[in-house]
Formats: C-alpha cells, structure tokens, sequence
C-alpha cells in the first residue's frame, strides 16, 4: 500500500463562464467541484492505476465532509483526522471568450496541535503497512514547517521510503530529513536555490526547446546545478519537473533526462501530480530509475492531456509512454555527457 | 408564526482579495460564507426582530448542510425538504484594489416531482401555524414557473396572506393567484411592465432625488403606472422598492410613498429583503400600512448600513425608523396629489 498525506486538502470549484464580467453578476454554465489539493491528485491517479492507497491528511467542516464524500464516490480509501474549522475551497473561474483564468486559493483552516497530534499518532500506526509514502502539498496555517521533516523521520524509523513534494521552508526542512526522493518544479527548484534557473535555449537538445525560444525556456545545467545542491542537503534523489520538457532526475544512479514523445498543450493543473503518482509507484515497486521515470513523464503528461486535474486516459498513458525517451545525463552538463538512447 | 418559503436556498462564499489578478493566481485576505438566498435574508431579520420564524425550502449535499447548519447557529428554526443534487453556491469576489465586486451564481439543483411533492406536503402540513408567509427568491431548475401561484392558492385556502418577492414568469403568475403583497424591485417591475421606468428627475420631490440627475433615477409616475398594472394583475397591494429613493407603495388604503432620512451610501444586498421582512411583520401583525412602510424603509436602510446582507443593528433601525418620511400619494402624480406628512 502506499500512503498519501494531504495535509491542507480543498475542495476545488470551477466556473465555465461564457464571458465573464469581473464587475457584475455571471451565472456559470458549468459548475464541477471536485476534491483537489495535490496529494489527492496523486491518490487519484495511483487509485486509477489500480494501486493500493489510503489518504491520510486533516479535514474539517461541511467543505471536508464534501471532500471525503467525493473521494468515497470515487473509490478512494481515505482516513482524515477530523479537526476544527473548514476545509479550504479553491475556486477557479473560466472565461469562455478570453480564456482567461482566475484561482482563488483560500487558505485552510488554522490547525490546533491536538488534531495534528491526532493524525500523526494515526500515520504512525499505519506506517508499517505502507511500502511507501507521499507527502505532497502545502500545510495548513498553523502547521509547523518543519512537520513533513518529522514525517519522514517517522516513516525512517519505521523503514519506509517517502517522496516528498513541498517548497520553501518545508522542503528545505524536509529535505534535511533525507527522504529517498523529492520532486520540485521549476519555480520551488529557484525558490531552494534562490536564482532564476530558466533563460535562453543554449545546448539544450531540440526535444528539450518545445516550450520555444526565449527566457522562459529551462536552463537544464542551471536545473541540474541546483538539483545538486539540493540532493546535497539530504535526499537520496531529486527530480526536477519542468512541464513540458519532462523531467531531470540526481539519482543515486545517476543522473537522468526523461522527455515526452512531443509538446503536449494540455491542462498542466496536476501534471506534477500524476508524474509524483508514477514516481511513487516506482518506490514501492523497487523499479529502475529510467522505469520510473519513464511511467512519471508518461501520466504527467497523460494528465495534461486530459480536461480534468487527477485523470487521464489508459490510452494516453500507453501511448505516451511508449515514445518517452529516458537518456542517462552525467554530471551537470548532460548535453555533453549524455548516452542518448531509450532506457527500460 | 411567520413561514418563509426558501426553495433556492444557496451558501454565499465571499473572497476579500487585496488586488486581484483576473488571470493568475489569487490568496484571499478574507474568506466568508454565509446561508444565502432571498428568503433566508428575510428569516434572519425577522429573527433578529424577536419574530417567530420557520423557514421552508429544498436543500441538497454537503452545500445544503453546509446550510441548514448556519442557520441552526443562528438559532434560526428551519425545515428543510432533503432533495438529489447540491444546493448551490454564489461566489463573490471583493477587489480591494478596484472596489469591483464579481457575482457567481450557480443555478441550484435540479428539483424532481418527488422532492417538490414532499416540500409542498410540509408546507400544507405548517400553513394552520402561520400569521403570514413569505415566498421569496428564484426557483430552482426543475420546477414550473406557476409554483408560488400553487403555494399562494394553497395559502388562501388557509386564510394565511402571502407576500411574494420574485420576478419574470413566477411573479407574473404568482401575482394572478392574489397575494396580500407583491414586492418588486426597479428591475422586477420594469420586467413586468416590459419596458424602462426610470429618467430624468422631473418633478421629484428633493428626497427622491438622493440617487442623484440623470437617467438612472426612477420616474416615479413610470413606476406608480406600472405598479398600478402590477396590482391590476391580482395582488391586493403592490410595494416597489427602489432602493435609496426608499419605496412606492400601491394599496387598499391607497397610495404611499415611504423615504428614508438621508442618503445611504451601503450595501445594498439584502436590503430589500431586510424591507420585505418589515413588511411580512407588517402583515402578520395587522399594522397600518404607513406603519409596515416606515418599519420596511427603516430595517432595508438598516441593512443597507451593515456590512454582511441579513444584518443590522438595533441602534441603526431605531434611528433610521424616526426619520423616515412616509406620504400618501395619491394616483400616479404623487408630487401634485400628496398630503404629505409624518404617518404613524
């Protein structure tokens, strides 16, 4: 079984306006609310891989009963520890003819130490039946930062790996705490390092440039700078999510490059989320460092391709993973050092 | 006892943000939810002024316990009927920045013949208890628009006066079925007469001129006319309310208008709800109608000085209610046919 934390989970609500008047009255044409927050993204996607799972995280409220209902109709096994207050909505409205945009995150509930206390004394007592962990997501207000640090020392004590997908001071924190893999972005990779890690598409390999010429494009031997230093602070392995432009993983195998068959324009809300989901897998399978990474790039980007965050169609997956190409990248300037070929 | 039927019931959720971006992400300062809908707008002021109250209506999901549950703390008695679906949501976003303020409806659940039949049985079932009853607010989808004139038929068989507050169809067959008192707004009225009520502010008395000169003002004679076919139509009295310029008023005992005291520079949601309730009270309690006119201007201005709809102060009402001026107006030329003066 693998274990998912969600900490801060929320129920996300979306409104398909037609065109929308940001100072009147809209009345939405669709209306989906769904249970979000990334480590439940990455439970669905396990549950959908036909992987044992339970999801341990904090709820409270009418809006939790409506997160833990929704999991339930879905199938997902899940254990919240109930605790004052109201689990957070997200709110995300859609303009039909701008196709603008707009999220609004509430921040959850302010979480007082007897419900922490009280999950945690659940998650060690579900540890030993757990051949892997994931902590995923941001904490509630209240929460220390330094408590996905102490999860993972938990789950160390009792011998179970974890992945952890945090940032800021969490995953600095947690990161310290050793876990066998972390999995930031970009934008939390530059936030640990503290630099920009993105500029113009110098050496990169053409696979590697789908996301266009110009700054916005990753610098892969900045990326893989500061991939370093952060496994130095303590993880067994780093993978880097860059959207589209796959993943760039420090290993203690190595370092790897994994990329999609082709630029994927899609729904990224959750792409993250599915590739942590196959890296997971992979954990608790044992499975090969360019296994992982090819089942991670292949439902990252199945996600994206599909409308809804935490889904994703068999199809695709089998699809896309069979173009994934996974390429060895030594040191930090895998360009040169690389031996291209596929892996797995 | 007064019944307040509340057949859309919705939870209002409200993002105060500092300065949004239409198109990114978005951290509400403040986050409020709230019981919303017409009908339990008016349950909660006639609560606040000591009134018996028992609000009816469908509710449905998490949302609808999300709800009942806020009324329940506001120690508001309700009776809900339990239907399929999920009561809806309204989504409102505060820009602190702009001051623009954008709606999100949601259009409720679809109501099937069971639930319906199951709200209406209750509703006979309470009708021998009630002083008076409110119907107010939009239907949900799912049920026909003749189904305030059902309930209004239903009530005159029991003796109960009704005050109906809707608009379109539902007003316009519900007004047929002989309610005590029909509510419309500027907008409501101008829908039902099917063409615009509002100019230049020739011949207005000083007070009716608060919303200041141009074409947004109300024409007073416009809207007597209009009211006058209003009530043609089948209700005993016909109560517009048009905002700061207070409320029109065509009855039995003939025509009123009632103003408040100053210009009121507030929150206008619910404010004429806050009136409605006045006016239910009004009708429960046998009062006079310059009497239910003064009580129903003092309580919506009241309201329109509170910062969350459904609320006022004590201090507000009293002070407010001293200087409403309340004036006969005699046919539709008030300003040359009024006796004016302070009634009550």
């Amino acid at each position: 079984m693998i274990g998912v934390v969600c900490l801060n989970p929320a129920l996300d609500v979306t409104h398909h306006v037609a065109a929308v008047d940001w100072s009147g009255v809209n009345r939405p044409d669709e209306v989906h609310a769904r249970p979000g927050g990334k480590g439940l993204n990455v439970a669905r996607t396990l549950h959908a891989l036909g992987t044992d799972v339970l999801v341990m995280g904090l709820a409270g409220g009418t809006t939790g009963q409506a997160v833990t209902a929704a999991l339930a109709a879905l199938a997902v096994p899940s254990a919240f520890t109930w605790v004052r207050g109201e689990t957070r909505r997200t709110f995300t409205v859609v303009d039909g003819r701008t196709g603008d945009v707009a999220l609004f995150n509430e921040p959850g509930p302010r979480i007082a130490a007897d419900g922490y206390a009280e999950f945690r004394a659940r998650y060690a007592s579900v540890l030993s039946r757990c051949a892997a962990l994931v902590l995923s997501g941001s904490l509630p207000p209240g929460l220390p930062d330094g408590c996905y640090a102490e999860l993972i020392a938990m789950a160390a004590g009792a011998g179970v790996p974890v992945l952890l997908d945090a940032h800021g001071e969490a995953l600095r924190l947690g990161a310290a705490a050793g876990p066998a893999i972390v999995k930031p972005n970009l934008a939390e990779l530059e936030m640990f390092a503290g630099r920009p890690l993105s500029g113009p598409a110098r050496g990169l390999p053409p696979a590697l440039s789908s996301s266009g010429t110009g700054p916005a494009v990753p610098d892969r031997q900045a990326v893989a700078a500061a991939a370093g230093e952060l496994r130095a602070a303590g993880p067994q392995a780093v993978v880097v999510s860059l959207g589209p432009d796959g993943l760039l993983a420090d290993t203690p195998d190595g370092g790897w490059q994994a990329v999609p068959p082709a630029v994927v324009a899609g729904n990224t809300t959750g792409a993250g989320d599915a590739a942590a989901a196959g890296l997971a897998r992979g954990l608790a399978l044992g499975q090969s460092w360019p296994e992982r990474l090819r089942d991670a790039v292949a439902l990252g980007t199945a996600a994206a391709l599909a409308p809804v965050a935490g889904e994703f169609t068999a199809a695709d997956y089998a699809t896309v993973r069979a173009g994934v190409t996974v390429t060895r990248a030594v040191g930090v300037d895998g360009a040169a050092g690389a031996a291209r070929g596929q892996a797995g």
